[in-house]
This record gives structure tokens, C-alpha cells and sequence, in this order.
């Protein structure tokens, strides 16, 4: 029997007669990585929430973003932008941070060794699914990171966006405690103009009123 | 300009240079609402983490089944499901609980007035959308609600596994906290059998293992 992290056993002893042949080590390996993705659940961002109550964490953040595809997708770049493709990507494109931490995007020396740990973290994380779906999750991944298709460039305006939002909502709060300046934001929003120039347009205003407003420095 | 619920604008001035004519009061509806969605973070679920730490809010709940749905689809009852429309329907079916909040699916008295405090939320919470998107979105609320398609029917077997999981991996800890008795969560897990038969199996003899293990009475 499986034991996951805490020590319980999540396959019962007559698992094979309740599954077609062959079928148990595939389905230990999907249950297992189910219950190891719960663990993103305790991975804190920088960003906090719009009611500064806390720091959210990485998977409520996937569920924002995801569900802001339903929203947004008309300011997609690419008009004939596969939706669904979009939401995979962005429901698993934090996974890694199982390992690898959430490196803040302004944190130059923990960026220096990002690409490894994350790697590394895609090995392990992905690979405990049976193979075929390991081979899915890891391109959906890849796209992301790479954004060189027009799914993974909306994705990534999404995933600039939301913290954005709650930056300018939470008048800069987490920009002031960190020292950030203008041009830093400006550079890590330009994603948002591959994937959506207008929602670009809408954030570099935005920019330029915390400026005015006291939110970040010039 | 808009004032979200901090106080902050999230409107430019300039808005109306950066948006295709007539599109001004359709995007601030739209930015109203995925500021708004945020407090679904603040929803807390009576289910804990796998590690116990904490209570599960149903902003993470919601990304951890919506990312289930690409692991476990070749268990549902119809082969054909549309899987983008389940992935939609359960990134969307707690939003009413910004509202209505969650209620505890054992707890009989909260149960009794659950079905018009949701629709009363849904009523408030999709209408912050335009018109159109907030038909689309209802229409998902609703669809999981009736569970009468193939879509819905699995994913009320998704979102009914996933805690099902969270409890027997915690060794019941919730169900005896609750005084909860294996005929209530066998009646409770039901749905799983209409919309995904294998994982139906797959629960019901972990309930009985629950029983066997003294996780849950019997």
C-alpha cells in the first residue's frame, strides 16, 4: 500500500479488483501526485491578499488566474487563442514551486539560480505521474516558461497582471517594503504586451499613476 | 473612477484612449469583478491541509480540483465529457460562497436555507459582470448545481473526492471532530458513483477502511 507523506495508506487492499487490469500503478502514481500538490497550497508569495489580511499563496493564485481567462480572454493578442489551453497552462504553471520556492520576481540573486532549481523541481514534481501525463504537465510547463505561443504569452500577461492589481490595490505596499522603482515594474510587466497589449496600455497607466499617487518610486 | 472596496482606483484617467470605443463601463465591470473574486481566499472550508496545518480556503480548493480534472479524466462516466467546460464549471462553482459562505455539507440546520443564500449570491456576484459574461457564468453555477450533463455530473465527483481524500489522509481528524458516521459520508460521497463509477469504488472501500482503521465510526 501507498503511504503518502503522513504515514496513511490512500490505496485499499482491493484496489484491483476495482480497477482494469494493469491499471493500479498508474493510478497510485495519479493519486499520489494529487495529494503532493496539496502542498503548493503552503507556498507564500509576496503578494498580499487586497484586504492585506495575509500573503497569498501560490494555489489560490493559480485559481485566479485560471478563472481570469474566462473574464479577460477577449484582450488576448492572438484572437483565435485556445482557452483551454491557456487555463492548463496557468492551473500548472506554479507546480515546480513545490521545490523550488516562489522567487520574487525583483530578487536578483535568488533569480541567479531560478531556471536550476526549477528544473530540477519539474523533474521530480512531474514525474510522478504515470509517464504519458508527466509528458503533458511538462510541455504545458515548458510553453509557459518559454512563451513563444500565443497561449503562453496570454498566460503570462495573466500571471503579471493579478499580483499587479493587488500591488496598486494595496497602495504599494509590498513595492515600498522592497525598495522597487518604477522601471523595475515596467520591466518585469512588459509580458503583458506579448499576450495583451491592451491590458499593457491599462498597466503601464497604472504605473504611472502609483507614481503619482506615492504607491512606488520614480 | 472606480473605487474598489479599499478605497483605491483601479480605473486611469485615460482610460477611454486605451479601449476600443464604447468599451469603457464592460472592462471596469470586469476589473470589479476579479478584485472581488479575491475573497474567495477568505472562504474557509471545514476540510484541513493534508499536513493539518490549517483549514483549506475554497479559492486553493477549487485550483486543486479544476488541475484534477487533467489527471483523472479517463475515469469519467462519459467518455466524451467536454473537459475545458468541467475545468470552467469548477473554477467557478464556489464563487457564491463569497456570499453565502461555506456551508459544512453535514451540518442539517445551515443546509436548510444553503439553497436560497446562493442564489442570492449568485444573483449579486455574477451580475458585477457584463451582461453576457455574466449569463455564461451563471449558466456554469447552475449546470454544476443540476448535475444533469455528463460535465457537471463529473465534476460534483471531483469536488466531492478531493476533501473525501483531504479526510482519510488526515485519518478522519474532521469527521470525528464532527461526530460524523460512515453512512452520512457514504451518502454523501454518492455523486461520485454518477459521475466517475471507478472512483466511486475507490471511496467506498476507503470507507470502509476508514471504518476498520477508526477514522470514522461506523
Amino acid at each position: 500500500m501507498l503511504l503518502d507523506s503522513s504515514g496513511g495508506n490512500v490505496l485499499p487492499d482491493n484496489l484491483e479488483n476495482i480497477l482494469p487490469p494493469g491499471q493500479k500503478d498508474r493510478f497510485r502514481q495519479q493519486i499520489e501526485f494529487i495529494l503532493e500538490v496539496d502542498k503548493l497550497k503552503n507556498v507564500l508569495r509576496r503578494t498580499i491578499l487586497m484586504d492585506r489580511s495575509r500573503r497569498e499563496n501560490s494555489a489560490e493564485h493559480s485559481w485566479h488566474i485560471a478563472l481570469t481567462v474566462l473574464i479577460l480572454s477577449e484582450y488576448a493578442k492572438d484572437s483565435d487563442v485556445d482557452l483551454f489551453r491557456v487555463m492548463k497552462i496557468l492551473l500548472v504553471h506554479d507546480l515546480i514551486e513545490i521545490d523550488a520556492g516562489d522567487t520574487y520576481c525583483y530578487d536578483d540573486q535568488g533569480r541567479q539560480d531560478q531556471a536550476q532549481r526549477e528544473k530540477n523541481a519539474a523533474d521530480r514534481i512531474f514525474n510522478l505521474l504515470p509517464a504519458d501525463q508527466a509528458k503533458t504537465l511538462r510541455e504545458l510547463w515548458d510553453e509557459f516558461e518559454e512563451r513563444k505561443t500565443p497561449e503562453s504569452r496570454f498566460a503570462n500577461a495573466l500571471d503579471r497582471l493579478q499580483p499587479f492589481l493587488h500591488n496598486y490595490v494595496t497602495e504599494g505596499q509590498i513595492w515600498q517594503e522592497n525598495n522597487i522603482k518604477s522601471d523595475q515594474v515596467k520591466s518585469r510587466m512588459r509580458p503583458v504586451n506579448d499576450g495583451a497589449p491592451i491590458l499593457w496600455d491599462y498597466v503601464s497607466s497604472l504605473i504611472d499613476d502609483s507614481v503619482k499617487k506615492g504607491f512606488l518610486a520614480d
